[in-house]
C-alpha cells in the first residue's frame, strides 16, 4: 500500500483518474491539466478548475490579514485560469469554518474577495458555508471562457520554440522565507516588496488576455506555482520536449537581487524551485517575438526570454553563468504531502 | 461583534454578500440561491454549485464507508443541480487530506465517485488534493445545464398552488439517530434501509427530468437539506406567501412507520425537521396534478401532495392529525455551527 507522500501528487491523481469511466462526449481537456474545457457555443469554451487553501499549509493567520488572504486566495484560481489564456467570470467559495473565526474577521475576508473580483471584474455567485471544529480552510471553483483556437495548454510546444516567463522570479519563495524564518535580511523596503509578493500575489490575467487576443502562435503556456524548473517539466512531459534555460537571462527584481547580494543568499532555489509565483511561463515560434515584446512593452509589463524548447529529451538543463549544462532534476517543486 | 452561531448560516451569507459589488451583467441568479445561474447560448443556462462535507461534522469515518461517502458527497450536489430542474454534467472534486488518510482509501472514495459519475452521467473533470493534517474534507463543484424556461427557482410559488414532494420524509435524519446513538430500534431490515438512506441518499436527478422536459406549471422548487419546514420557509419567504401542510399527508416509508410504532417514537420531529431528505419539495396551481400524476406513476416515482400555498402570511402551518392549525417555527432547521 502506498503512501500518498511517496506517490506525490501528480502520479496520486494520475492514479485516482484511471478509475474515473464516465467522460461527456464534449469535453476538450479533462482531469489532471490546470483547468477543465468544454465548449458552451460556438467559438466559445468555458474552463473551470478549483483551489483549495488549508491553514498551516498554505498561509498561517499570523502573518496574513484577512483581506490580504481573501485576494490570495481568488489570485490562486485566477492564475489557473491565466494559464489557459483564459477569462475568468464568476467564482464559488467554501468557507470551512473553526470557531475562532470571528464574523468580523469572515467581513475584512469578503473585502478582499470584493477587491479582487472588482479588479478583475470576477463574481462571486455563491458557495458554502460549513463548520470545521478542527481547521480553518477555502475553497475557490472559478469559471472563465477562452475562444476557440485560443486556448492554451501544456501540450503544443515544440523544439525550435523560445520559451518566455512574465514578470520576476523568486520573489514570493524568498518572501516566504524573510516571513516564516522571520529573517531580519536586507531593507525593510526590499523586505516589505518581497513578503508582498507572496502574500498577496498578481495574477497575469491583464497578459494572459494580450496573448488570447494577439494572433501570436503560442505552442504552450501553464502558470508558475510549483516552481519554474516543476512547471517547465509538465511543459515537457506533456508536449512530449525538453528545455534548455539560461541561467544569467532569468528575470530577477532588483529587490531579490539586492536581498540576495547583501545577504549572501544563493538566489537559484529559489529562481528554480521556488513555488507561487503565479507568472506565466509559455512557448512560441521565433517569427512571434518581436510582435509579443512590442505588445508587452505597450501595456508596460514585463516578459523574458529565457530559453528555447529543445529535441525529445524530455529533460530540462540549465546553461550556467560559467557556461556549463546542467541537467536539473524533475519534482524539486514543492511537494505539501 | 456578532458570533456566527447566532447569526446562522443564512444570516450570515446574506450580510457577507452585501459586501460585494461587482456583478456580471447576464447573471440571472447570483449569490443566496442553491445554485449560481447564467446563459451560455440562446436556450440553454448553465448552474453552478459548491458544497463541502467536514469529516465529524457531516459523515464519521467510524460509520461511513469510503465508497459510500464517495456517492454521498457527489449526492449533495446533484441534488442542489436537480433543485433548480437542471441536468448535472461535470464536477470538480477537491480533497482536503490527514496523514491517516491512505492511497487505497482515496481509491475506494474514487470509486464511489465513479459509481455516481456513470449513474447520472457526470463527468469528474478535476479538482485540487491538499494536505489537511488536523481535518478530512471534501469539497465538490458542480456544473449542470437547464434549457430557458424550465429553470426552477424558490421565488414563484402562488397562493392556491398546491405543494408537492417526492419520496418519503424522515428516513435520513431517523437513520442518522439509529447511526450515531446506536439504537436497537425497529428489525435489523428496517434499521438497515434506514441508515443507507441516511448514508447513501438518492438524489432526485430523474424526477427533476421529469419535471424539467414536462410543460407543467412548476412555481417553485427547492430540495429538502435543512428539513421540510426550514426548506418550505424558504420558499415562502422568496415567494412572499405561505404554506399549510396536512399532517396526514406527510409521505413516510414503511420502514420508518414501522420503526417508529414499535418504539414510540415521534415521527413528527424527523418528518418536519429531519436533514438530508434530499427529496424534491415543488409547488403548482391545481389544473397542473393529474399530469403530474401521470408522469410519475408512469416513472414509477413517488410524488405526494402535502399541501397548499396561502395568502401573504410567509407563515407555514400544520394541520394536524385532530384538526388544529399549528404555526411551525422558522429554522428549525439544522444550525451546523
Amino acid at each position: 500500500m502506498s503512501k500518498i507522500k511517496e506517490l506525490g501528487e501528480f502520479k496520486l491523481i494520475h492514479r485516482l483518474a484511471s478509475r474515473l469511466k464516465f467522460r461527456a462526449p464534449n469535453t476538450i481537456i479533462g482531469i489532471g491539466d490546470d483547468c477543465a474545457v468544454y465548449p458552451v457555443k460556438s467559438g466559445t469554451n468555458e474552463i473551470i478548475s478549483t483551489d483549495a487553501l488549508v491553514e498551516d499549509i498554505h498561509f498561517s493567520l499570523s502573518n496574513i490579514s484577512p483581506e490580504v488572504l481573501g485576494r490570495k486566495s481568488l489570485a490562486v484560481s485566477l492564475s489557473d485560469i491565466a494559464a489557459m489564456g483564459g477569462t475568468p467570470k464568476r467564482v464559488l467559495v467554501t468557507l470551512g469554518i473553526p470557531k475562532k473565526i470571528s464574523v468580523s474577521f469572515l467581513e475584512k475576508l469578503y473585502k478582499g474577495f470584493n477587491s479582487s473580483c472588482n479588479q478583475f471584474k470576477v463574481e462571486l455567485v455563491g458557495g458554502d458555508t460549513v463548520s470545521s471544529p478542527k481547521c480553518f480552510f477555502i475553497n475557490v471553483s472559478i469559471v472563465g471562457e477562452t475562444k476557440t483556437g485560443r486556448l492554451f495548454t501544456r501540450h503544443g510546444a515544440r523544439s525550435g520554440d523560445l520559451i518566455f516567463v512574465t514578470g520576476t522570479l523568486g520573489d514570493s519563495s524568498l518572501g516566504l522565507k524573510l516571513l516564516s524564518q522571520n529573517k531580519n535580511w536586507g531593507s525593510s523596503k526590499d523586505r516589505k516588496y518581497l513578503i508582498e509578493t507572496h502574500l498577496d500575489p498578481a495574477p497575469r490575467v491583464l497578459e494572459a488576455g494580450i496573448l488570447a487576443r494577439s494572433n501570436l502562435n503560442i505552442t504552450s503556456m501553464i502558470d508558475i506555482s510549483d516552481g519554474l524548473v516543476q512547471d517547465l517539466y509538465h511543459i515537457c512531459q506533456a508536449s512530449k520536449v525538453g528545455a534548455r534555460i539560461q541561467e544569467d537571462r532569468l528575470p530577477q527584481s532588483p529587490e531579490f537581487l539586492r536581498t540576495c547580494s547583501k545577504n549572501q543568499i544563493n538566489p537559484s532555489p529559489f529562481i528554480l524551485n521556488g513555488g507561487e509565483d503565479y507568472e506565466l511561463l509559455f512557448t512560441l515560434p521565433a517569427d512571434g517575438v518581436k510582435k509579443l515584446k512590442r505588445q508587452f512593452l505597450k501595456a508596460k509589463t514585463l516578459v523574458t526570454q529565457i530559453g528555447e524548447i529543445t529535441l525529445k529529451s524530455k529533460k530540462v538543463i540549465l546553461k550556467t553563468k560559467d557556461g556549463k549544462n546542467k541537467i536539473l532534476p524533475d519534482s524539486g517543486g514543492y511537494n505539501h504531502f
